[in-house]
């Protein structure tokens, strides 16, 4: 009902995931209406250059602008440990607690055969080149604790078998702050399973 | 943590209402791994054409991408009556109803004095202008039901006063389909008095 341009902006960002079309429209008049014109030509511009200069860390298969990334080039890094992750969200969100140290590897999501991903369609077999020069002494498996990710994760461990190293899964288990009448059935079974000893 | 130009397109969007870090990084990593080069292009320039294209509409203030609107231009609306609203994607809430059939005047915004915006800062002086001609005989005020919005609307009805037009405002109470149960206070305390005969 608007301009046929005003419509196709509406469209391009109702195409981007987590917004609906009610975001998209108030997303939209506010570009129109309240950023300024060199703002916009900005972000147009970074989505160009972002799009253009991003590749794969030849390494760690995560996302950077470098041929390898960040992680992969510091030499305070660990490099023995490698944490295999589904997507660079979750590499993300554990660099964020600034507890881990080790290395990455991006699968580019999980196992799933219902969808047609099998093996070769995410990064299983970099992560095992990586492997070659017997640097690396564990893989942590931490690919979501979903049926897909746990399948990958199982499947990984499996190709594992033949290298010297030590393959460990993340805990799963009731979230910190939060309570254990509002946890789901499975959450609670796992955590049951998983209980450590205290003293 | 990201290399900068990442960092860079996710804070890009960040800018964006409704879209919180988390979200940001959802749809730069949603461009960067699943987005052809095409079609981040295509966005690209259609956020620079909108910005470039999109004016008001002389006669409305509406969003356009022409010098009068659709609206104002249709031979089919009924021009004797103004819908008065804050915004555009107020008018697209009521064209969607598709019950609506005479034209709109869009204020961009609503009196806030506490954010220093006054009768000048929004287009209170264009619908004025818009009744000079004394075609208009009716003009409903839809604003939104909160102090800004009603201080406007209550505002441009004393303006309104000297002109020979019926000045209305839309109807709050119960929304339609939702429990008496869960509206708030002032919603019942508003639908009681509103009420209307039955028989």
């Amino acid at each position: 009902m608007y301009s046929a341009v005003i419509d196709e902006l509406i469209e391009k960002f109702e195409r981007l995931p987590g917004i609906g079309h009610k975001s998209a429209e108030r997303i939209a008049f506010y570009m129109l209406e309240n950023m300024s014109e060199k703002d916009a030509e900005d972000m147009a511009g970074t989505i160009i250059k972002a799009k253009k200069n991003v590749r794969l860390c030849e390494c760690c298969q995560n996302l950077t602008d470098e041929s390898v990334c960040s992680v992969c080039s510091s030499p305070k890094r660990d490099k023995s440990v490698i944490c295999v992750v589904e997507g660079p969200e979750d590499v993300s969100a554990i660099e964020n607690t600034h507890e881990y140290n080790g290395l990455y590897h991006v699968l580019h999501g999980a196992l799933s055969p219902m969808d047609g991903i099998g093996p070769d369609d995410i990064k299983i077999n970099e992560l095992l080149l990586r492997l070659a020069d017997g640097e690396v002494s564990e893989i942590i498996l931490a690919t979501n604790p979903t049926v897909n990710g746990t399948a990958t994760a199982v499947y990984i461990s499996k190709l594992l078998l033949p290298f010297d190293v030590r393959v460990t899964r993340i805990a799963h288990g009731i979230p910190i702050g939060s309570d254990i009448e509002y946890a789901d059935k499975i959450t609670i079974i796992k955590a049951l399973e998983s209980r450590q000893l205290m003293n």
